[in-house]
């Protein structure tokens, strides 16, 4: 596997582009497009919340019918949720403008939005924005990322990330983008991430494949605990590759599940460094659990912990409230057994031996913690299972972003 | 019933005192005593975090072998958590001291602590503030303020209440202290509370009336999800009120409840205004829910929520966040029926009707929610049940509160 600069259309047959539609902001892109001439089988998974946007109501019914999808619509500024039957009528009219565009079916196109929950868009501008969409398709490296950042709204940087791969003797890429810095938290957020592959594989084993991959990703990383109406994430595979189909089981299929899994950990981990306000990545390692389940649950309570994240941003090794997030997860352990360290481009230093103070220096702790990208291990010393969440410092921006988010 | 100005010595029979110890703070109280001559009776409720700190344990083991208790022992600063065998012997010999300067045994005094988690008590210090406690204890109006402003840590205002109640003709009284504002959530958090009474009561009885009282009160509050090593609620009933034993399913226990429910809930939301950088008590009622259980859930998704909180903050009726919060916790519900409605000192408005936008000024409802307390009200329409959740804006100084701590 190779890591390569790419993004949503490195594979091959994809085309990409972004447009100024006008819906909410000005001078901005605010639409996005992705196409593929070839078919595509289509993975999906999408907001658990009982609140659910019209291109998630949309986009669920298509994946469920395994509908050949051609194209993805996208647009930031409106979310369209909790818009009623109205808003669903919209989101309809968007895919349906979008496929005649590109002279497909309306089933074959999957629609995303972000953005205020509650208003209704303006079908004037949407329109409008497909008319450009379609002219402005390309394959190029610009119109990745032009896509990629139309679809930003809190977001600081563009988020894309590509790797190609061999299998049965062909190139196979794998590429994608990504957008969500507010309302991120496991169980999705008010993330939308688009991933296309020109791999060779059936609609059934993309989607086991996209669910194993998720709960390491993008269901590993918090900024605020706040899941959304929206969270969508897409992954389209056209067969271009013309490699063997991928069967399950298969080192071919390993190695593609690792690709995917680097394309999704990459998005999420710089989805979780943009968090609003943000100022650090902020990574949490458990090892020594139990469980693989008591290992996930141990870290995301520290990733979330609100007291931690200030901790984090004030780069103070405040180590009493990593120790005290693990104990009102849920999951029992032995406090007397934990070890805590933190580690960063400055270094590694162990905080806690057996749930008390080790001996460290407070100095080459601020020093660790003030790096742009900080890992805290948890070691419950209880069994062998593991696992990797990501997160955000909780910073003033975070309640500046959101005091005024939509003034 | 009737409202007193009053604290933790408001019963008859109680004295209370606070000292300068220098555990930690300069030039500020940190130490602080309650103590009852005739025996009480004594409940309490604690953290529920798997980490739980010295105190807890002394005062759990007390609860349950159902002691007499003359005095509860209490310092801030410095939580007595994660502090191992040390800290337990640490805060035995703080109850031991105790007890012999007031001539009662060991396992008659409850003991409790609240500040940073990891350091170890200098005893010396903790001796010359029980010396100065034992010898200041008074039932003034002035040493209970004195006791309860000595348990502040972040707090910005020291909070007490009391109410008397007439119990078969004799004046009964119900009087405490508490403190808290970071670390606060459902489930108990890095609060301390300690209430009194003069009222004869089985001990059976008042752990059971504490118990449903702490579900309607401190487990309703949340400032930041948080919950801590170190809350403990105590409730001591010493008789000397003399009036006859308070009887479960009687009207005069009923009447009981309901005092020490007013006591208990003027001091949790207490806290919850006074949350760690707060500028509002924010109130969520939920009604309409089919099951008080689900009530309950809905109202604490909304007051956790970073989001709501930031848009409370900045008196943003920001609406979507609201519905997306009720979403997302778990509840089943139909978003198409959901009705919101702000509410304040300025005015009453509906924001949301059946899950769409309702026709409202928004600068009337950024009037209401400029208050100092504001109140959501989301009707489920699913049935009959109700909660009610008390929390605050989450704001600039939270995060500066807590970036720097220690420092």
């Amino acid at each position: 596997m190779q890591v390569i600069d790419g993004g949503v259309n490195a594979a091959k047959g994809f085309m990409a582009s972004g447009a100024e539609a006008g819906i909410k902001y000005k001078n901005r892109k605010d639409m996005a497009l992705v196409y593929t001439k070839s078919p595509a089988v289509c993975a999906g998974t999408f907001t658990k919340n009982v609140v659910k946007a019209a291109p998630v109501l949309w986009d669920i019914d298509i994946v469920r019918q395994e509908e050949a999808v051609h194209a993805v619509v996208l647009n930031s500024g409106i979310a369209n949720a909790c818009t009623g039957g109205e808003g669903r009528k919209i989101n309809e009219r968007m895919a349906e403008k979008t496929a005649k565009a590109l002279g497909v079916g309306t089933k074959q196109v999957c629609t995303a939005s972000t953005g205020v929950i509650g208003m209704q868009m303006n079908m004037d501008a949407v329109e409008a924005g497909i008319q450009q969409l379609a002219k402005g398709l390309s394959d190029s490296r610009e119109a990745a990322a032009a896509a990629a950042s139309a679809i930003m709204t809190t977001d600081t940087v563009c988020k894309e990330a590509a790797v190609t791969l061999e299998i049965s003797g062909k190139k196979v890429t794998v590429g994608g983008m990504a957008k969500g810095s507010g309302m991120i938290h496991p169980d999705m957020a008010t993330m939308l991430s688009v991933v296309t592959t020109d791999a060779v594989i059936g609609a059934g084993l993309l989607k086991k494949i996209t669910t194993a991959v998720v709960a390491e990703s993008f269901n590993m990383i918090s900024v605020d605990r706040d899941t959304s109406t929206n969270d969508t994430f897409l992954v389209l595979a056209n067969g271009e590759a013309e490699n063997d189909e991928i069967m399950e089981g298969t080192k071919e299929c390993e190695d593609f599940m690792e690709a995917l899994t680097y394309v999704a950990v990459t998005l999420a981990k710089k989805m979780a460094a943009d968090g609003e306000g943000a100022t650090k990545l902020f990574e949490t390692k458990v090892t020594g659990a139990g469980t693989k389940e008591d290992a996930v649950i141990l870290a995301k309570s520290v990733i979330t912990s609100n007291l931690v994240k200030t901790a984090v941003y004030g780069s103070d090794a405040n180590w009493g409230r990593i120790l005290c997030a693990l104990g009102y997860s849920g999951v029992e352990f032995d406090p007397e057994k934990v070890d805590i360290t933190i580690t960063s481009a400055a270094g590694t230093l162990q905080l806690v031996e057996n749930g008390k103070a080790a001996d460290y220096s407070e100095e080459l702790a601020t020093g660790i913690l003030s790096e742009s990208s900080v890992t805290v291990v948890c070691d419950m010393k209880l069994g062998e299972c593991e696992a990797v969440a990501w997160g955000c410092d909780l910073t003033y921006d975070y309640v500046k972003i959101n005091g005024d988010y939509r003034s």
